[in-house]
């Protein structure tokens, strides 16, 4: 719940989404799965188009039942904005107003800033036909614009709210680009890659692959910086062992059966 | 077109996006419009469940006809991407794979740096129900996971899809925030700005509001700290002036009518 007591919004589930005339249910039920998708929880309606609550945003929440749940509804953008100290209205296109015009990413940057000071704030989405009106925008401390492919910049509102939220979480998420590997394993050592190149070129000369002394070296470090950028894992250097061992004793034996 | 000769797919439409069994034509038009948002144009997909094309993915995907039009089918996720030079697959979960996982940002990144030196890219999103199989996973180059709540994660595939183009798309897009003024008007001077100040608090000295000698200087200094932090447009300062004048013309004449 964003709490009873209006005069202090909660922060915790983030800057409040505030839908201004929503028209389509299911739309505000995937608003509010984009927004849990986001850590968002605090969702204002400002005079939906149609009954609320209503069936088909529960089925198009797909499980983000408590946003939809904890959702306020209110009669004016005014009203909807009087509790909040700083607001970001998002717009498509330009509005002839002098006002700061952010970036997502901007936004978002200011929108931690401010919440870490206890600032509560909100963003203003527009009905899905046409947008924010411009009274609604005067509202604002800032304007959020996505840019988009400038020939087709039409937005599903579910979508311009994910955008804003994706930017939102991962303005403070760390998570970095990494390499994934099974918990049982770890990367090979330099020595046992090493093992392999050196029983991989001997099978090599053994059987003629390397018998061009010209050229040998340089295919032998073309072998070597393949195999090396692999960044193999211990397991794996066994497995190429192993492969290269049954290559050569498949070659020796006669074959089984 | 992705063209005819698949053994040189064209990079203008960027990254080629290949949905594995989509379920429903619904969402192959939500991920069209998606894709046209961020100027993504190549779709490609891998026998999707109903027929194709299909009515309802043209109405879902609300006027990005052509992004559907020229849609390839595909009977397997290899024969999808054997004209591509490097794929990443889009994942919610860990695979217990060895392969680099990426965060939407770092692989946007890595595939323009790809796609400027003529590498053929794609991106795997897999089936709504349960995403990817391993056996699709293991034939990327690299893992794509969207860092977002983890107690809520499951994305519709067309918003896995839109943050990942919007990532390609600003990953070279230069717009900055910046403020937005009318083309008819200009920042207001200092100059312009401290006239303000002047008829201000001359008008304020006459009607007393400034009448406490010991409090006049942080008082005048508030005021202009106020006023200057709002960064006015020329228009906006005559504005203001009017504003003062006629209050305090109101004040001197008796009101009219």
């Amino acid at each position: 719940m964003a709490g009873t007591d209006r005069s202090r919004p909660s922060l915790e589930g983030g800057p409040a989404i505030v839908l201004v005339e929503p028209q389509l249910p299911e739309n505000i039920g995937m608003v509010a799965r984009a927004m849990l998708n986001c850590g968002l929880t605090t969702l204002r309606l400002v005079r939906p188009r149609e009954a609320w609550p209503h069936d088909k945003a529960v089925a198009a929440a797909s499980g983000a039942d408590r946003v939809l749940d904890a959702a306020q509804l209110f009669g004016s953008t005014a009203a909807a904005l009087a509790d909040l100290d700083y607001v970001v209205a998002t717009t498509a296109r330009p509005r002839y107003m002098t006002k700061p015009v952010l970036t997502p990413r901007d936004a978002a940057a200011g929108l931690r800033t401010r919440m870490q000071q206890s600032i509560a704030a909100g963003i203003l989405f527009g009905r899905e036909a046409r947008g924010l009106e411009n009274d609604d925008v005067a509202l604002a401390d800032a304007i959020l614009q996505v840019p988009l492919n400038p020939a087709f910049s039409s937005l599903n509102i579910a979508m311009s709210v994910l955008l804003v939220g994706y930017e939102w979480f991962t303005a403070t998420d760390a998570t970095p680009s990494a390499l994934a590997m099974p918990k049982d394993t770890r990367p090979a050592t330099k020595a046992e890659l090493f093992g392999l190149f050196e029983q991989l070129e001997a099978e090599l000369d053994t059987c003629g692959f390397l018998r061009n002394l010209q050229s040998r070296p340089s295919m032998v470090r073309n072998l070597r910086n393949m195999l090396s950028r692999a960044e193999m894992t211990e397991q794996e250097v066994r497995t190429m062992r192993g492969v290269v061992t049954c290559l050569v004793e498949g070659r020796r034996k006669p074959p089984a059966g």
